[in-house]
């Protein structure tokens, strides 16, 4: 089996931790003794570029179970656990092409490892494979008859690119945005982000959060989410939007909101997480207080002007792993959390398991979904089917023990008549 | 001039009233000069059924400087400021039909004086007009001509209504669904109905909502917006819903959801906004604590069963104005407010001045818009047009002092390529 | 019987108010019951300068059930609800001296009027019955003989004032600071005051609180109060301290903290709990925003230097009912609330029922602890006997339905240890 | 030089990590600037059993910047950092007697070898110094002329067992209680535990906090402040107590109250911090869900009774570092952090440096008091001295760059006036 990892002998401890995530991930294991049943990938070979965590590897687990030959390739340099990528090879046979800490080379040739085992299904989160496909296509160096039947994507930032890519009229194949799934952007982004985010500043850092002015860089899904745990740690938050609309929703919300320019002047912590370029850049750096700590939480290391702060300063060091200290010329102190890559997989673990459990139950069921209407759908960025949102949902409120209400038949007819008034 | 309204010697403090919600609409006194200056309303005939209050005279004046003769009924019976309507009436010309506490019929004809005046346009608060229109048109006692050009919808109450109409075939008309517009549901529903809301429940009860539990069934923009407010003040708050997906954000919010039959037995304070007909109903009071208070904040009466609750009561009495107290057959107290009407208008004054600012923007430019696309629009139910929605929250903003970010010329060719990756 | 109201025909509606003031003090209901079976102040007169609400009624008439006379004058010559005055004089026969808006002379006459009386025990809110006895005194125009056994004292400022009188050696009879109880402070000053501002701030104004600037002056237990519920309906709320503990506190807890200057160029909200005089004053008024709100929740209307205001306007107007608006010579517009008076008293109903209930009932038992004391007690300011307070406590908990845990024998001895270590 | 450590090797770690600490301490830097020039501590030796930290080793050089010879050894057996500790004795030379995971022999031990050094003052944290000291010297094994001129105790747990020793009569010489500073409890015990108490739960588990029922035994600074910031990370909380007081501030607060039978049903997470002993015992374990997650933050490992859950367990695994999974006989899962011991320094890195550079800048400036006032102090235990609290409070801000307010003389000679009234 070929395969590049790190480290063969991680894979105890990666295994305990996949166990773990295991108990962790009910939604998940409903789909899974579901796909065991019915084996509706059988005969499929699915490519993932995800992070490689624990949780991915419950989704491959799942994968696997529904028949399909499964290979996994990092979505993100930094973010892979190399113990969860040995315990995938030796434990459970999956081919993993990742070692954390790659190089930007080896990532995009890890991608073409994944791309040679010619997957009908792709799964993307950041459409790194979904692009080096177009790309060869387009380039003449990939062959029509191996492109996948379809694709999901996980992230804002990938669905973005994609419908960029829709717009020109050179999307290839169909797309489920997995990201634009109610059970995943509500729920992963809102509440994982925020969570994970908050978790990956106190493990690289252990910064007391209560009293620091924390700035976030936008105020869509993940952001606000990281606004919400921020302010419930304790922290006076700050929220930079460029779309008036989630500016008013931020005001409404009892935050302040102002240009970046006048709140890095204020800042103890700055988040970004906009899915843009160069958020906080050289003129920012030049105002920011002594002592600041940056991180970033968007998908792309491009948020922070990493190469424009390293100009500015006379001294850098990596005072502690993760957290890389720079001083600059104006003898002012600047902390940047994990280069500037996303600050909850790099310095923390990611998205809890509870949360993914509900984002990957998506990525299995509209892996299913393809396969089922493969040739019935169209070159276009399709929405989660409404009846898989909705049967993930139902599915973890069962799993959370929540019980709710249904409708009696007269609330039913109620809603559906026009006549019925003051 | 005809007009019908309680009391022609409250005009002072109405017009009082009236400057005073003047001085709190900026966004409403832009789109009034920029009317002035224009007229894009002259000739036009808008009817107009709306709480009447003083937000409301705010509008009527900025369709009036936009040339339009105003006409006004009440959209619910027991919201009319009959000082506010006096105002109207005799310092600005403007004929109401309202009268606070009308019983049905007078109700229904006062909708009917209004449509006397043969408006093109009409702006509707739950839908009571458009549906009188459709129901004397099909019964064939309105005639073709004197339909609106075109008519716009304030609530999701009505929205639902309207949408049933157009699925059924029978819209007559092209419909602006106000609600949905972004500056429109996302602040007046959820920050506007969230604090009308406790601001009514206080004003009729004065009572300590720190240490309550404070139910609320739905999960909605308008019962999520109640939620946090009620949190806000200190209530522990248990969230009853239908909607799986919405149910597992209030679960991730922090919230308890559980059925209502599970609820009442622990509520001190219960409030329905859903939209629905007996949320609460006879099996419910049957479980409930001794002296809990319950208020609707949804649009209809409809949301509490009372006359169920009469029914199953021994002993009613109104023992302050606008709260009555039922004395159940089990000896337990319920205090219901304001009959079940919507507890924010009938107990306190109705969304604040600076939310309806916004909304009412909505309503004067959805107003022009119909009256600038006269016949070139279909039979639907449209959304407000996005340069709308954005023109109305950048004034928002502007007039509270806030300012936001540009993205810059490389910011906006990033989001628009799918080339750039990792 | 001697008395002085506004108007005898208030009485109706003023008894409804305290029926339902009865229903909602379950507390002091328990306390009654127990006075009228042992009559503990039997052949005492009660002098009570409280404000003269429906929960004060519910106090007067459970001292009375045991067997006390009760006289009462207010304690503010604004917070006077006629109502619940007439209806205390006509349906209970207590003798009141009160009438909202009465003048200072006016309001100096009425204490006089229930020192006429002679009380044994003297209630004070504010602690005015007790300095007017004190200045007669050293004037020579009060009798020794006539001195009170006892007084209490319900509010921060007059505990103040009172410990001011102590360190002074000029202390006459005992005080027992009602205010500083437990179950008074924590719960009165923090929930009670938090909740009744921001309902008279909306009673008068109707504004939305959601994306104001709300600042707040003072971080003891009223302010805290206050600024913790103006951040739960959705302000961004700004603290001003003087004491740098308290200052700290306020930052940890997520509040921007800044000296008056700089944070009134930013409120839209004003609200002084200081208990100190000309907190906000000319050179602050100069530089507000438009449009700004002040109010005062402290208990004397010093805390804003409305003299100063005035002067500094080119014209003032009450445009509503306590919103008076100042236009500075600068064009700025000033709403002031209630004259600088406390806020959630003139504006609103002051505390709910429910939070009087344990301060009250810490009134009543304490009166009694001074009967029983008679003679025993020094000439200081004494705390609320602990035993008081745990019993006031405990039947709050159990009015409310909850249950706690008691310590097992083994957990106490635990406790009590020193020895068991590591 | 003597010490007792894990491994020397970590020293580079270990010192790295003190560098990060020293930059976030700056009211400590300020105090070891002035104790660097003025040698308060000349001569004396102080012996520490504090948390290995590297907070610790900050305040280690403080004093050691003051001219004390400082020997340290834990104060638990499982919050060493071994790291810290070789880096203290190797980069720093200050004698260190602590390994990670020592038993409670070795424990003691350490403790002896610091007293072998006769400190003249000692600092503790839980008291163990202090109690071996009594014991020994009870048992006539400790010579009356090594007792210590004095020592601090930093923990609620600790001044606890003191203030009964002192009960007893018992007490050989004077404490200062660090941890009732101000500065202290309220920062420390509130914001450190609060975040440090969630912080090592996600790193033990990376479970999602959001949609759980989170249960806090205990409602006092420690627990509380757990308390809020579970639930600023969207948890629904429920608190448990046994003072009647803090148990209805918790359900003001908008907490669920209930006794431990009852919340162990609900709780997906627990967690203690009571100090007192065996809070979550047999009877509760029967009772608890499927997965519940158990964790203390309380000083002693006895809150938890570890020893019956083993015993009704039929399977007992460490299934990750730090977590073990106990599948009891009805074969409900449950997940025990860290053995029961205090998660916030077990799991994560204990209290951030911000907060303890407030406490432990109380520990240097009482460390001075104590070698200042030598002979002066009675066998008591006494508060940390107002003008030090003030002093640190004011460091703190000015850190912080918060300015606040002074008072006028007419605002202070209005505070000392009693006669100044309505």
């Amino acid at each position: 089996m070929k395969y590049d990892i790190k480290d063969k002998t991680l894979r105890k401890k990666g295994k305990e931790r996949i166990l773990w995530a295991l108990e962790r991930m009910p939604v998940l294991e409903l789909v899974r003794k579901d796909f065991s049943r019915n084996k509706p990938l059988k005969g499929i070979t699915v490519g993932a570029c995800l992070h490689v965590t624990t949780e991915t590897a419950v989704l491959a687990l799942t994968l696997k179970a529904g028949g399909a030959e499964v290979v996994i390739c990092a979505s993100n340099p930094l973010s892979t656990q190399d113990d969860t990528a040995a315990s995938l090879v030796f434990d459970y046979g999956i081919p993993v092409f990742a070692v954390r800490g790659e190089n930007n080379k080896k990532y995009y040739q890890h991608i073409n490892s994944v791309l040679a085992f010619k997957p009908q299904v792709t799964l993307d989160d950041g459409a790194d494979v979904i692009s080096t496909i177009h790309k060869q296509f387009y380039a003449g160096k990939f062959k029509e008859k191996y492109l996948p039947w379809g694709s999901t994507e996980e992230t804002t930032t990938g669905v973005i690119r994609l419908r960029s890519l829709e717009k020109e009229g050179k999307l290839l194949y169909p797309i489920i945005a997995v990201n634009d799934a109610y059970t995943k952007y509500l729920f992963d982004n809102r509440y994982g982000t925020g969570q994970s985010t908050i978790d990956g500043i106190l493990r690289a850092t252990n910064k007391l959060i209560a009293g620091t002015v924390f700035m976030v860089c936008g105020y869509g899904w993940c952001s606000r989410g990281i606004a919400k745990k921020a302010q419930g740690m304790g922290a006076n938050v700050i929220i930079a939007e460029v779309d008036p609309l989630k500016a008013l929703e931020a005001v409404m919300d009892g935050f302040l909101v102002m240009p970046i320019k006048e709140a890095v002047k204020r800042a103890d912590i700055i988040v970004t997480a906009t899915g843009d370029i160069n958020v906080i850049r050289k003129e920012h750096f030049a105002l920011m207080k002594d002592k600041v700590v940056i991180a970033n939480s968007g998908h792309f290391n491009v948020e922070i002007d990493t190469v424009g702060l390293q100009k500015m300063s006379k001294s850098v060091k990596e005072i502690k792993p993760l957290v890389k200290r720079f001083i600059l010329k104006n003898n002012k102190r600047v902390y940047l959390l994990a280069e500037g890559r996303l600050v909850n997989l790099s310095c923390a673990e990611g998205h809890p398991a509870e949360v993914m459990d509900m984002s990957f139950a998506n990525q299995a069921l509209s892996c299913r979904f393809i396969v089922e209407k493969k040739g019935k759908l169209a070159k276009k960025v399709y929405k989660v089917p409404n009846f898989i949102d909705q049967k993930v949902a139902k599915l973890k409120l069962a799993s959370l023990g929540v019980k709710i209400d249904v409708l009696t038949k007269q609330q039913k007819e109620y809603l559906q008549s026009w006549q019925i008034g003051t």
